[in-house]
C-alpha cells in the first residue's frame, strides 16, 4: 500500500545484499524505520520481537528466514535447525507452521546446492500468494460490506480489533482488505478501531486507515460493549491466528469479548483469513491450541512521543508490578457469523464446503 | 488504609487553613502528592480532572466543596451557585447529585450565618458515613468470599475492574473493601486487576493490593475474557457509579464486557456499592443514565516513568488520531448474580427488599 508517495509492501528481498528488508512495526505509527535481516536468526528476532507481526506476515518472514538460512548454509542439518529455531519463535498463529512446512517439504527432496535458490524462489512465490490472496478475501468481503451497507443506508460502521491490514500481511491485508475495497468502491464506512493493548496494534491499524482516507475513530478495548449497547456498531470484523476446522476462531486477546458483545446485540461478527490459518487437526480449539503468553515488560512500557519530541520507551507501571500477558483468546464458532477466505464466505461450521480436499 | 508507615484518608478537612487536602489521584502509583483545595472552584475541578474520582468519593468532596463555598459566601446565591456547578462535573455518578441535594437540604432551611459551620459537620458527617458503609459492605462481602473460597477449597480468584478501592472512597473501598477483610481473616485470595484503560485506574488497585499484601496481578483489559474461559476467575467483583432500581449497573467502561464472560462462563459477577450510588427514579438504565464522554487527550496521553526516573506526560498517539473516550457503560440487571450493599446482598431485581423505604 502506499505511505506518503511510496508504494511499500512490509517484507521484500533485497537480493544484491542476500537480505530481506521488512518494516519495523514496534516502532510504527511513530516512525517508519525499515531494517535489514541478513542471517536466519535476525529473522526469529524479527517475528520474536514483533517487528514483523501478523498471522499471514510471520508465515512469510519464516520463509525468508529459511532462504536466509539456505544462503549461509544448505546443509541438511542447517535447513533442520532453520525450521527448528522459527517454528519456535511464536506459538500459535498456524501460519508459520504452514510456512515452514511447506519451504520443508520442497526444499528437503533438492540436493542442498540447489536450495538456496529453491528457497529463494518459494519464499517470493508465497509472498505474492499472500497478496493475491489477500486481494481475493477483499474482493469477497467487499460484496458484505456492499450488502450490509445498503440495507442500513447510512455509513456502514464496521468495529475491528488489532491489526489484519496490511502490515499484518505482504499487502492488503485480511480483515483491512475489504475495508479498503469498498472505500475505493465508494461505499461509505466509518471504523471503529481497538487499541488492542498491550501493544496497541490498534494504533497501526489507525495509520493504515488514515493513510488511505477511512474514516475512523480509535477507541479503548472497553469501549466496543458500549457502542454495540448504543446499536453503533453494524459489523465485527477481525483477522486470526488461527481457525480450527469447526470455525472457532483464534484471534488477538480480547476478540473473543467483542464477539459477545456482538452476539449479545445481534451484531453479525466476521473473521477474515486465508486458508493457511485454517488448522484442520484442531477438534477441541480451546485444548489444543496453544495461547502464548508474552513478556510482562510488554504491559509495564510502551514506545510514546515526549515532550521534546523524542519517541522512547517508557515505563507505566513499577517494575515489582505483577503482571500477566497472554496474547490470544477464543472465540468459539457458534458466535462467529462468517468467515470470509480466498475462496468465499462460509458458516463457521461450514469451512471444508470451501475446501473439499480437508473435509 | 495505611500507606507504608502512615495511616491515610482520600480526603480530609483541614479545618485550621479552611481547606481540605486529597490524595491526587492522578499522579499515583508513580507517587504520592496530597494538594489543597481552598475554594469551591477548586473542589470542582478536582473532580473534573479527576484528582479525586470514584462515585463515593466524589460525592464527599462535593459536599466539602459546598462547606469552602459557604465558608467564602454564606448566602443563598452563593449555595445555588455552588450546587451548580459541583453537579455539573460529572455526570454519571448518581452519588454526587445525591450528596449535592443532602447537603442543600440541610443548608436551604438555615440562616445564612449558620451555614458555614453546618456544611462542614455535615461533610465530615457524610465522611464518616461513608466509612462505616463500606466496613459494612465489606462484612457482607467477607461473608461472600468466604463461602466462595470454602466450596473452591483452594485460592480464591477475583477478577476485579476499575478502581473500587478505599481511593475510590473515604476508606475501605467497596468493591475491595470484602478483600481487605477476607485477606485480613486469613481467606487466601487473588485478585485479577483489569488495567482499565484509558485512565489506568487498575493501577490503583494494584497499589492498594500491594499495600496491603493482597496478591494480586494486573491483566489488559482484553485477557478477562480468556481466564474465564480457562475456568481461572471464580468470580468478579465491581463497584458502581450508578445501579437503576431494577438493578442495572452503570460502572466504568468495560464492566459490560467481563459481565458477559462471565455469564458465558458461568463466573458469578457481584457490584458492591452504598445505596446512594442507587438512582431509585431510573426505569430504563439505557436510555436514562447519561454516559459521560471524556476528552479524548485521555486516550492519546499518560504519565509515565522516563529513563531518567522523571515522571512525565507522554504521547501515545499523535495529535491528529481521531479518538472517542466514553467513560461508562451498563451492565443490565440480567447479567448480575447480586449486589451488595451496606445492607446486605440481593438478587440485581429484588434491591427494594432491602430497601423497604423505597419500594
Amino acid at each position: 500500500m502506499k505511505v506518503k508517495d511510496r508504494f511499500y509492501r512490509t517484507l521484500w528481498p533485497e537480493y544484491d545484499r542476500g537480505a530481506v528488508a521488512i518494516i519495523d512495526q514496534t516502532v510504527l505509527p511513530h516512525q517508519l524505520v525499515v531494517r535489514e535481516l541478513e542471517t536466519v536468526a535476525a529473522a526469529a528476532d524479527a517475528i520474536v520481537t514483533m517487528r514483523a507481526r501478523g498471522a499471514p506476515l510471520i508465515g512469510v518472514t519464516a520463509a525468508y528466514g529459511v532462504a536466509l538460512a539456505m544462503t549461509q548454509d544448505d546443509s541438511d542439518q542447517a535447513l533442520e535447525a532453520a525450521v527448528a529455531l522459527l517454528s519456535h519463535t511464536r506459538p500459535t498463529a498456524v501460519n508459520l507452521a504452514w510456512a515452514l512446512a511447506r519451504m520443508q517439504k520442497v526444499l528437503a527432496k533438492l540436493p542442498p546446492n540447489e536450495r538456496c535458490e529453491a528457497a529463494w524462489r518459494e519464499a517470493a512465490a508465497m509472498a505474492d500468494e499472500d497478496v493475491a490472496t489477500n486481494q481475493a478475501i477483499g474482493r469477497h468481503g467487499l460484496g458484505l460490506l456492499r450488502e450490509k451497507q445498503r440495507a442500513t443506508g447510512r455509513p456502514l460502521r464496521i468495529l475491528t480489533h488489532c491489526n489484519a491490514g496490511w502490515l499484518a500481511t505482504i499487502d492488503w491485508g485480511t480483515a483491512l482488505a475489504p475495508i479498503f475495497l469498498a472505500h475505493d468502491a465508494g461505499i461509505p464506512l466509518h471504523v471503529w478501531v481497538d487499541e488492542t493493548r498491550p501493544r496497541n496494534q490498534g494504533l497501526l491499524t489507525a495509520w493504515e486507515l488514515a493513510g488511505h482516507g477511512v474514516p475512523h475513530t480509535v477507541i479503548a478495548d472497553n469501549a466496543g460493549g458500549l457502542l454495540m449497547q448504543r446499536g453503533e456498531v453494524d459489523l465485527v470484523l477481525v483477522g486470526a491466528d488461527r481457525v480450527s476446522r469447526a470455525g472457532d476462531v483464534c484471534n488477538k486477546i480480547g476478540t473473543y469479548l467483542k464477539a459477545l458483545a456482538a452476539r449479545a446485540n445481534e451484531v453479525p461478527f466476521y473473521a477474515a483469513l486465508p486458508s493457511s490459518t485454517i488448522d484442520w487437526r484442531i477438534a477441541d480449539a480451546l485444548k489444543e491450541i496453544p495461547i502464548e503468553e508474552r513478556s510482562g515488560e510488554e504491559m509495564k512500557s510502551l514506545n510514546a512521543r515526549l515532550e521534546d519530541g523524542r519517541i522512547a520507551r517508557v515505563q507505566i507501571m513499577g517494575p515489582e508490578t505483577e503482571v500477566a500477558n497472554p496474547a490470544f483468546d477464543l472465540t468459539p464458532a457458534a458466535l462467529v457469523t462468517g468467515i470470509i477466505t480466498e475462496r468465499g464466505i462460509s458458516a463457521p461450521r461450514e469451512l471444508a464446503s470451501l475446501y473439499p480436499e480437508w473435509a
